[in-house]
């Protein structure tokens, strides 16, 4: 299913080379103002460019469909789309035949019985991601409405040498944390609306996402509880440590939350692979033609914030 | 919300010391077979015992309320309830004054302004995976008649020494990884219902868990591409390395599930901690009185089996 | 699926002659003021005894399983439960050769492969409303607690005569109308939130509904504009006619929701009736034997005032 | 919500004269044929012309912005979208204070602050059906390759004189029927997930239904049970009446689906009509301007045959 949420929720639409791409975002409240220049910084941050991200060309200028009059939005399903404009319909048909390692095209061929769209990933490909950014802007302005002065920000926490990985024709991964400041106690629920599983949710949506962890996450199962347990320091439940990343049984505590994604080596990489070949029954050399990112968490960082602001937009 | 899924839908309820708890299942296909001995092996599991878990003695009867006809389901909801009877409504009221840290004492109070049960944590309690379990029973028998059959084990790959931690009244947290074998290719669909979001929404929902990852995770964030990419060997999609954890582009790839969760250490430890206490204003050492496991990842084996069988039934 | 709503959700369970059944409440506020004698009413209006009704006993003494501590609710799903007590297991398997008429009979047996619960209906009894009623109880309470006094009521405004019908071993169907008054506006939303859409979803669930209209409904069809418009006379929005039955571009809008659903005659019937009997090729007399409601309307209104309370309480 | 349905999920977007409107269909199969031209018929059908249908002229040319490639569904989201043309941006400011009897005018002023748009009735605009047309449409073709032949039609069986209205500056309702025959014994579920639930569902969020019965209806209510039984008369489970409408239990019997919708006349009339003016605080004659359908029920057979084809592609 494309949709998620509940009070905020979103549809995501489109593929890498079809004709646009977008998100449907539902429960908006009305009366937020909203125009395209909101959506510049947030995109930016997502786009191409940097040493290490995809030569590909998109100015990704977003149109804003619905949901909006005079400025503010209106109440009813705000739809942000982007057209697609630098494509390429090259031939993809040999990836059903030569899957790329680690990547979707063995299981997209499989289960859509060849009729997924192949082109640059069609709909599985890290460009969907645009609705999701989009679908950030918004949900950071409804926080801001109705929680004064929230703050969420990211910052890469580990990360390769992307230059010499590039050299070789290879990629690197990257750990991405992600924080939210000034959120108030209360917001979540036990169990299956337990903020975690539905940060969780949204952050393993994001193409190339393999971990997450919350507070001291991996690094706190190897602790006692004496080290990790935060204690109450004051009567507005800040704590000493933040090892829970701001969440207890499901519900924000008002420290920080602190959430990390470990977000994988880009699966294309410039160098042959040895590889299994379904035309020709033999495991056989693939090189990936191509543009692509040589690591994808040099962008991610604002689609991971979107995510959490996504999540957490569905509680206030 | 309590409730999670959609084509296997389960329902939680109960608490820790109130009348009964348990769970409704949805959509459960009618004909297969079930007896109240089905359930026992998993209970037994999940039930205290060893040394490190709670010495509360609870026998865990599960009562088959609906969904059972002639020892067989019917396709209409599944209902299994479990009675407390080791329950103790001693004083909980100070628990509001002066939280546990890292629990959900003081949360739980501003959300729901003291009117949340606070025996044993109430509905927050780990208790409540009971009905994870007798979903999970009844999920891994819907996966065997779906598909022949799966395989989904458990371990504990990592945890601190339990009894070294009992004798200081302290605790420690682990890992544990669960597999799933003999999945066929084509179960999940990109982002928001891959299979990384569904079951990492399930096990973030198990009380104490606080990170997830799938395959090489973490680590492979440190990686290359060319050293974390799965090569594929032969025609049925087999790869030599499993670094993706069976899952690409959000799909099965038929080979071995690999999820690991991280179980922070208990936060109830008998060691008197220093934490705010909100009746005097100040500071205090807090003392946990009653029965507590000493390592939840002792006994989560199988409630994290459980998660992930309910999401994979979803899909078959 | 067995659950309906967002943000005052339900889920019920259980069948005719199983152990139990009843229903789990998500999301019902905490504090809420709740006791076994709330249900007393409501469930004595649903019970049977009157001239037309079955004469099957049932205590109907409601169990809260979960969701309450000290007389209010708790934020955590309530669970209600019903003991089945007058059950008898006689043989129904004939119903699967020789399915009555305008029954469910038929279609479980096709649907579940005969693996359905076959005993008074199984899970399509119309005992199942037990959890209806339980849950509209709450629901009123909810809406109490938010909206004030709200005031929802219902009459039997078309029916047979029920005593010259049993004389004749036959049944009599009924319509009813559902008024709720004292309703702010501003309630629902633009198309699959409607009013009229989740209202008449929760009829049409009811066994036995076959039609509901709002306000003039099919009359209406029948008008003018000019004749069905409703004019505004004061600065409340009241309206001096009532032809929209409170709702607007399905929204309420303070004037009094008024539906009006039309139950079926009973399908059990005394008299014998000349049906295919899929066991010996034939059509043949059926006589139906058992204990039956004569008209199921005289019942039916607690149940349909419930099916509008829990609507409502979803957007308070 | 402006989201509808499961294994056929629609999400609806746009307003009457904001920049475009459609829909996004989730979980649509993968392989099916599907171009602009499948669109022309059923959209032909509902676009204005005939006497007593708006003049506006718009051309309601489909774009499908995603889901396709090479002529076929990809099973990735399908949306299809319609540019507004023939908008008029005209004031609409004094519909907030002088609300139009019977429209949603007053009630989104309220409800949104007097932030929704309200040109041409914003969201609630019977234009945005025009994606329910078009979800119809692919719903139709899901319905042929899953069951071979269905069959799914609709025709005016009540209307009132529409020239003779519109001589008098006034406008006339109506009652459709619909039917879909050739389908299968099995498709719904008990209680929430009836057909009737969730048929009636779909016709009560097109705007001016306000009525809806299956079968004999409301008249089957004033039946006895003996008059308003389907007898069986043959192995397929053909009854010799079908006062069920093809549906008991909440479930398909085989025989014909038969709903009838009850559409209210059109509340934009061209006669003054004395309504309160709020800012005014009088009760003053209201002229309203503008295009406007004197039948609304002339145009929406198809939107009707959407809404079933719609209801019943989510169970197939």
């Amino acid at each position: 299913m494309n949709s998620f949420g509940k009070n905020f929720r979103i549809t995501i639409f489109g593929e890498s080379h079809g004709a646009a791409l977008g998100v449907v975002i539902d429960e908006v409240p009305a009366g937020i103002t909203l125009s395209i220049s909101d959506f510049e910084a947030d995109l930016a941050r997502r786009r191409s460019g940097q040493t290490g991200t995809t030569p590909r060309k998109e100015s990704d200028v977003p149109e804003i469909v619905s949901g909006i009059f005079e400025g503010h939005t209106t109440g009813a399903p705000l739809t942000v789309m982007f057209r697609n404009e630098d494509t390429r319909s090259g031939d993809y048909a040999h990836l059903g035949d030569h899957p790329r390692p680690s990547h979707a095209d063995f299981v997209a061929t499989q289960k859509f019985n060849n009729q997924n769209d192949p082109r640059g990933g069609g709909h599985f490909s890290g460009r969907v991601t645009l609705g999701l950014v989009a679908a950030g802007v918004v949900a950071k302005k409804v926080l801001e409405q109705k929680l004064g002065s929230p703050k969420i920000s990211s910052e890469i926490v580990e990360s390769g040498d992307v230059a010499s990985a590039m050299a070789d024709g290879d990629s690197v991964g990257g750990v991405i944390e992600c924080r939210a400041e000034n959120i108030p106690v209360g917001l979540g629920e036990p169990f299956f609306d337990s903020i975690e599983s539905l940060v969780g949710h949204l952050m393993f949506s994001i193409p190339g996402v393999k971990g997450v962890e919350f507070g001291s996450g991996f690094a706190g199962a190897a602790r006692r509880g004496s080290e990790n347990n935060d204690l109450i320091i004051n009567e507005k439940g800040t704590t000493a440590t933040n090892n829970s990343g701001g969440v207890n049984g499901g519900i924000t505590n008002g420290n920080p939350i602190v959430v990390r994604v470990a977000i994988k080596p880009t699966a294309s990489i410039a160098r042959p692979q040895e590889t299994y070949n379904f035309a020709t029954g033999r495991i056989e050399p693939l090189t990936i033609g191509g543009r692509h990112d040589a690591c994808i968490a040099l962008r991610a960082g604002v689609i991971v914030e979107a995510a959490l602001a996504i999540a957490l937009a569905a509680f206030v």
